[in-house]
């Protein structure tokens, strides 16, 4: 592999969180900080590649010149900012923690605290890598994540299909030392017919490992 | 005022957000950055404070060796935290944007996406500085902070009075400039007979604005 692999080629990366708002001051969140999602867009980049990231709020600054950043807050935000990019990218990686519902209402006002219980009705999210599968072209290549706290691999699994993704980075919150806030990760990158596991290292080692196996497949 | 204007005294200071578990993955935050009670929290240091610095997840980091800090996540624990502090502080600030309600159950492990729709039950969380208002001696001087998007003033005064408080400082999101993530804020601070209203500022000269007033009360 030289230095320059990915030169030519658009990368169309999400990472971090998204927030949905409850109202002007509450938002529903998840704990990912987007640490996983900058190292791979500083490696694509390092490696020549044109990187498109759609990150959703985090407190990481990218200073590459060859990484375009899209800031996005909620789930529908970076739906709409991924279709804008998806077609013109080589590469689609999916690194996000996209919300899977929001409230179905969202207060303009903040909600005063009255009664001793509150109920919370929310809507599913677009599925943002499944609804990209659909579109996706022979020539593309499509990888997505996975965070799972049981049956991790059968649902992984179940993803790759169901998402039409050619590749799933699988995250257990098992692992002592790897996902939220760590510097380090532990992965099982998983493909239609193979099954690879990696040591807990630090995120921009498993960029690499992640990088290197996309290249393989994108070049085989 | 001297520069040791409050050596020998302790002050008790919430800052940040708190977030409520959904999951192991989710949760509800708010858009505190915990800016406003960090400033407070250095200011009083300066001047001579021995400070408690009860504090929900932020990216802050304060070096005085005057601050201490308690590090908390959820409302639960910060009333926790709080209630362990409070009668040996002289002066409480209840800066923090604690969540007024948590997830009436906690998943211990990430709820899937299922159905269309999801409803989430939220139960009252303790308000803190209302509990301890009954608590409050007669030596002890309480400052609470309220963020209201509308009806301002009549609603800081309500809460004037029910959370037994001297002071309340008031952030308005409708003043452009003031309030979350920004490094300025426009405040009004609301006294049982009087109401102060001051200009955008630094929030560091905000803090300065603020204890100049605590400092005339409680020397007065």
């Amino acid at each position: 592999m030289t230095e320059k692999s990915f030169k030519g080629r658009v990368v169309l990366l999400t990472a971090g969180p998204t927030h949905e708002p409850i109202d002007p001051v509450r938002f529903i969140g998840n704990h990912s900080t987007g640490k996983m999602g900058y190292a791979l867009a500083e490696r694509f980049a390092q490696l020549g590649a044109d990187v498109i990231l759609v990150s959703g709020p985090t407190n990481l600054h990218t200073q590459h010149t060859g990484i375009r950043v899209k800031d996005v807050t909620t789930a529908d935000e970076m739906y709409k900012a991924v279709l804008k990019y998806a077609e013109t990218a080589d590469i689609w990686v999916f690194a996000a923690a996209v919300a899977d519902y929001r409230p179905k209402v969202v207060a303009d006002k903040k909600i005063k605290k009255a009664g001793q219980e509150l109920t919370i009705e929310l809507v599913k999210n677009v599925d943002i890598a499944a609804a990209l599968g659909k579109q996706k072209k022979e020539w593309q290549f499509s990888v997505g994540f996975a965070l799972e706290t049981d049956n991790e691999s059968a649902n992984a699994k179940e993803k790759l299909s169901k998402k039409n993704l050619d590749m799933i980075v699988l995250n257990s919150l098992k692992d002592p030392g790897a996902g939220f806030a760590h510097d380090t990760n532990k992965i099982t990158i998983i493909e239609q017919d193979a099954t690879h596991t990696f040591e807990l290292k630090k995120k921009s080692e498993v960029a690499q490992d992640i990088i290197n196996l996309i290249l393989e497949r994108i070049d085989g």
